[in-house]
């Protein structure tokens, strides 16, 4: 494939010299903090990603599901971490994992959880997961509740390999202040675990962190072992409000083509509707809210103040922001021409495509497969 | 397979009952009113599916993508209407389809699409879409653009089959008699779209209309041959807020397993996130906001005031709606257990799967696929 023109549309695009750039950056930055990157691939569930990620020093991978673990398993990674907590009726699945070699990791934030891992007498690796901001799942540094799973994994023969934890709420912030405040009170909240559990008599190897906001914010990382993140690797519009990268860091876009227009109200209609795009509007409560995407050119270079306002299943609506629509939009974008649209989040995104078409500095565009279900 | 708790969760499941209850229920309405129905095969994006519809009187099918033309076409279907308004790249796969013998119709609202469908020398099928209610493509009735489309189509040797309508803007009403009017106003324009067309000289056989809201809201249809629908195979909670449905008839839910809690919040903790369930808020500005989804028991019965809260990729938050927390649910929902979510959006939910698993009245568990991607 030797032009963006032969794809068919809507197609999801990596642009290559981006998606490396953003890959050392973070690579970079915990280099110099001290600490492992272990990429989250639930971003791109795509291998030869990964394998970029891990060509620059990430050790290990984390994944969202055990579909991500099976397929990553048999793509040659091997130090993975399920970063949700394992069910009883998901122990089969990651015991098959682990009986086929793989240095599988899993999660519990519970005793109940704890105690059907146990019960499947296998030595599990396991790490507990701690809550740092209240955003979601995990136990409070300072709980009981943590002694009382650590003694339920390690009394039924578990490997208890330490805690992590997510600092997920640095979504929600955009100034580089309060930022570093989370990731400090992130690193905080797991080392104090760590502690607690290291008092009592557990051994806690391993302290694991990790959000794209709180690792580029942190400023320093005592206590911590690793660091997680994931959307960094692409980035995306939601990230861009955050704070954390500019539009032109954004390694992930949707190539589509105009199919009409409505040139009285200033719209351009373009293939790349939901299905394409996502329904996420993850910067609709964001200082700059994009739509469903910023509109770039067939280059890739961002065309000032339109963004697709509206979407149906298979249809983008693109207008300019400003009050005043644009009536020339049918000679500036014709049919049939190409645009690139750039997303709020670039994990749901990537998961309404079954590959990516990588867009190298040459020119040269190579297709990357990447898959999707649990 | 013989029982859910056999299937990995997530999972998309089709209540077979409801299905074909909703099957029933538009194919008898359209029926009555004398006209015949082209299910809008994107909802569920699968052959199984689209057979019970054929089984029960429909006629043709409706496709959002030339993928689902192609799939469809393999599978057997061979009358096919692309409702997307087709640009010049996608011209070659829609011949290609053609010359294998599949009675594939396309549609344009622009001269320039019409040029560009002439140019390839093969004398298509075609209808001009029409803008009954301005919420997004089409030319309006009265427009001379419509007859210089025709023209153009004619006169270049393509077959004008005739003029289709989607009255997208039903989404947003609530009210039967809004409803009823809507109905009327979608069949009164693309009326008068065709007589413009006959008064100018042009055949228009077909008139077609068509969104779930508005065909189980129309009266009376004189003048229409046939009506396209897609939601009404599964409904949705936003068809329940608009007021076509009632949450009972929704066929579609994604089977969820908990995994954790955060008692003194009232939250459970699921693996059915927005991966699962899609990022589509849409029953976010309806009288009844059901975040992410409604939640039922493992059998599908509602259990009333409690919706998935919010949603991170592969975690869902349960809560109760009311502002007092349920401090009592993790004895209510303990680890480990099964629920089922209805879906804001069938077409948003269904499409985060590759396949549906059929839940028959008997209990048995069937798998069918479906497909998604360009």
């Amino acid at each position: 494939m030797s032009a963006l023109s032969d794809l068919i549309t809507p197609a999801a695009l990596i642009d290559e010299a981006r998606m490396l750039r953003n890959i050392s950056r973070m690579q970079d930055r915990m280099n110099a903090l001290g600490v492992r990157l272990r990429p989250h691939v639930k971003t791109s569930k795509c291998v030869e990603v990964a394998r970029r990620q891990s060509g620059q020093g990430a050790q290990g991978i984390t994944v969202s599901t055990l579909r991500e673990a099976e397929c990553f398993f048999a793509a040659g990674f091997n130090d993975i971490l399920y970063a949700a907590c394992i069910p009883p009726n998901k122990i089969d699945r990651a015991l098959a994992l682990r009986r086929q070699g793989c240095n599988l990791t899993v999660i519990v934030d519970s005793v109940e959880a704890a105690r059907a891992l146990v019960a499947s007498d296998h030595a599990f690796d396991v790490m507990i997961e701690i809550d740092s901001d209240g955003h979601r799942s995990g136990v409070r540094a300072g709980d009981r509740l943590l002694i009382d799973i650590a003694r339920e994994l390690t009394g039924g023969g578990a490997n208890l390999k330490g805690v992590l934890t997510h600092a997920g709420s640095s979504y929600d912030l955009n100034a580089p202040e309060t930022l570093e405040q989370l990731a400090e009170q992130e690193r905080r909240e797991i080392v104090a675990a760590a502690e607690q559990l290291r008092a009592a008599g557990f051994s806690c190897p391993e302290v694991s962190v990790g959000s794209t906001p709180t690792a580029l914010s942190a400023t320093h990382l005592p206590g911590i072992t690793e660091v997680r993140a994931g959307v960094y690797v692409f980035f995306d519009l939601v990230m861009a409000n955050v704070g954390v990268c500019t539009p032109e860091n954004i390694a992930l876009s949707v190539l589509t083509t105009v199919i009409g227009h409505q040139p009285e109200k200033g719209w351009v209609i373009v293939d790349a509707g939901w299905m394409a795009m996502s329904r996420d509007r993850g910067t609709a409560k964001q200082a700059h809210d994009y739509g469903y995407g910023a509109v770039c050119d067939v280059q890739g270079n961002i065309i000032e103040g339109y963004t697709v306002a509206a979407a149906n299943q298979e249809h983008g609506i693109i207008s300019r922001d400003s009050r005043s629509p644009d009536h020339d939009i049918a000679k500036r974008f014709p049919i049939g021409s190409l645009l690139r649209i750039l997303p709020n989040h670039a994990c749901a995104t990537g998961a309404q495509h079954s590959c990516y078409h990588l867009v190298e500095g040459s020119g040269q565009i190579s297709r990357w497969d990447r898959f999707n279900g649990w």
